[in-house]
């Protein structure tokens, strides 16, 4: 956590008080959720009555995704990207089993992209039915980031919703919810430097979800439950504190990135860099998406780069699982796929709709680089790194 | 809070890693978590197994009957009291509105209370057909205890899953899990001295309710979302030390609320106690309830008493609104209702259901007094009661 977060949180978690009573000290709590509202509306640019908090990010989905399906029926369509987090895809799957929807998962190219021709081709096949739309910021395995702009623009072409899980991109990257055009918008605390259990979603006025969670009606009606006002306010400190510093957290981080993939590559030749070799990672204007150089084909937007603290590679003739002890076991952490699914011994979704087979999406990991990384961490992981390979490459052919 | 809980949580807020992972930060933290959910089942007579962390209350209370009814479809019906918290009451009439669900509220006795016979009978207009039934333990308005281990064996006889909100009564009262045979309990941080944005609900091994949160899978696949570790060992801390001092705290509670009512009556003769007038608050066993003194009809068990923190009145004349500005204004803090729909101008639905007409619903106010409440705090209001009635009264008439 960031230090302005703990200490925004924990000066709150001295004080008592129910947001919603009415006495003073429920009052003072209310200020403090308020100007945490704000603070959040500000460095994302929403407006504050736009700011939902939930629990966290899985909330925010759930919320976002079967809350909008409900209010929109009897359309009975969901068109969902197949690259999304389980917090996504899940809840639509759900919905597909027991609550009549029909999801279409929205097909991504090598890199994890979805094309906005895919989209187009999806709607078209019945647009009145569409209830909702729902494609992430960025990829949380492989760091792809999304033509979000361009796609909301698309599902706005025909009066259809569109939420995306910025979960990964906040912080990481420059998020204007207006810039966007997106209905709705996750973002949680614990992967800006906040507190874990609380997020928040970013939903445009006059757009209502069915609540997931009922209750007292706190939160627009929408949301309901007591509002956690110290982890509200170390997210608010969290979220103004990671936009501010983005720009400069992302230069580093792309540069110390640039110089692991560079790295590794050298150190284990066969290795597979996943997500988009474009390693510029910056998030694209609007104008460079529609008309930008270095198109991969007619019509598709120069949606490119991806998270500046992502590197995600497969390591052929690895199990992920075996290299991931090997190297945990040399002080490097790192991840096989989501951290929500692992344990699992399962070839990650996001992998496979690139086009991976399950044995390469086995011997994955993902690096993920954060404020606290340094040159001597990526120094560390090179340094370890070819031994192990080699050693899990032993234990995979035995 | 708690020193205990705030010292637990702030302890873990330095710590990094998703409890989900597999490196090694991730297992550490998996570790806080597991012998949280260990000391929170010690406390309360459950197996480690059987505690499932959510974001609180609302979201436990959500998870148990929303849950519970789409496991046992294609029943349709749920039995619910009518004084429940809106946590509990609106997801269920939620599922009546958009799920099919034929919800019955259970009615209440004068002091709030619902006789086993009402439920008995409710269940035998259709048996078969009942997928859920859900009362709480004590009223978080009134403070009155129901007879849950009566109403959960009424449940068992016809093999039907019993849920208790037991937000109010985990620290006030003795809680056992086991020992109430209930399925499915709902308790929250912040009402036990621990953190807010965090809760859990027990849950009998065996019984698997849909998730109303999807994604990752944690905790047994029924809810989803990154685990909240600080969180999550605040309110192990606070669980612990609240059930460890809820007998030293129940009857000094008990002393300064009986107090506090006999000099309110004393001060406002005309004043109404709403709830149990046997002050004994103790919680029975299950025995006192079914054979105890003091019945008060054929059949129906003495559990009695209210939580001892609680004080409930109707004060002819005012509007409770006015009142708790008033005793605001002078440092005292009360609440109207309850503080998830505070602000409300609507009468109390526990009140109009034990039988108050609105006026009477409307000029009430709830004292409660918790583990930092003082005899000064009692003396405080005394003082100020009076000259803060006679002005609402006045106000009122004009």
């Amino acid at each position: 956590m960031l230090p302005e977060a703990i200490e925004a949180m924990t000066e709150q978690l001295k004080r008592v008080g129910n947001a919603s009573s009415l006495h003073a000290a429920g009052r003072q709590v209310r200020r403090v959720v308020e100007e945490s509202r704000e603070t959040i509306a500000d460095a994302l640019g929403a407006r504050p009555s736009e700011v939902v908090f939930t629990s966290g990010g899985t909330e925010a989905d759930n919320l976002a995704i079967k809350g909008l399906y409900w209010a929109r029926r009897p359309r009975r369509r969901v068109l969902i990207s197949s690259v999304e987090h389980h917090a996504a895809l899940d809840p639509a799957h759900w919905l597909a089993d027991s609550q009549g929807a029909e999801v279409e998962l929205l097909e991504v190219d090598e890199y994890g992209r979805v094309h906005p021709d895919t989209l187009r081709a999806a709607i078209d096949r019945d647009p009145g039915d569409v209830a909702m739309i729902s494609v992430m910021w960025a990829n949380n395995e492989v760091g792809t980031i999304q033509p979000v702009h361009v796609l909301a623009a698309i599902a706005h072409d025909h009066g259809i919703p569109f939420h995306t899980d910025a979960v990964q991109a906040v912080g990481q990257l420059p998020v204007s919810f207006a810039g966007s055009g997106a209905d709705a918008l996750t973002l949680t605390g614990h992967k800006v430097g906040g507190p874990m259990g609380v997020g928040a979603l970013l939903l445009a006025r006059g757009l209502t979800p069915v609540s997931v969670q009922h209750g007292g009606g706190q939160e627009r009606d929408v949301r309901s439950g007591t509002l956690d006002a110290p982890a509200i306010a170390g997210l608010a400190a969290a979220v103004s504190t990671a936009v501010k510093e983005q720009e400069a957290l992302g230069r580093r981080l792309t540069a110390l990135r640039d110089d692991l993939i560079h790295r590794v590559r050298q150190a284990i030749p066969d290795v597979v860099l996943n997500g988009d070799p474009d390693l510029r990672g910056a998030s694209p204007s609007p104008q460079d998406q529609l008309e930008g150089p270095g198109l991969p084909g007619p019509g598709f937007p120069a949606a490119r780069g991806r998270l500046p603290g992502n590197a995600h590679f497969s390591f052929p003739g690895c199990e992920g699982d075996a290299l991931l002890m090997l190297l945990d076991a040399k002080g490097v952490e790192c991840s096989t796929g989501s951290a929500c699914s692992a344990g699992v011994a399962q070839p990650s979704h996001v992998l496979l709709a690139m086009g991976a087979d399950a044995a390469a999406a086995r011997g994955s990991l993902r690096f993920t680089l954060g404020h606290t990384s340094t040159q001597e961490d990526v120094d560390r992981l090179i340094e370890v790194l070819p031994a192990a390979v080699e050693r899990a490459r032993r234990a995979g052919l035995s």
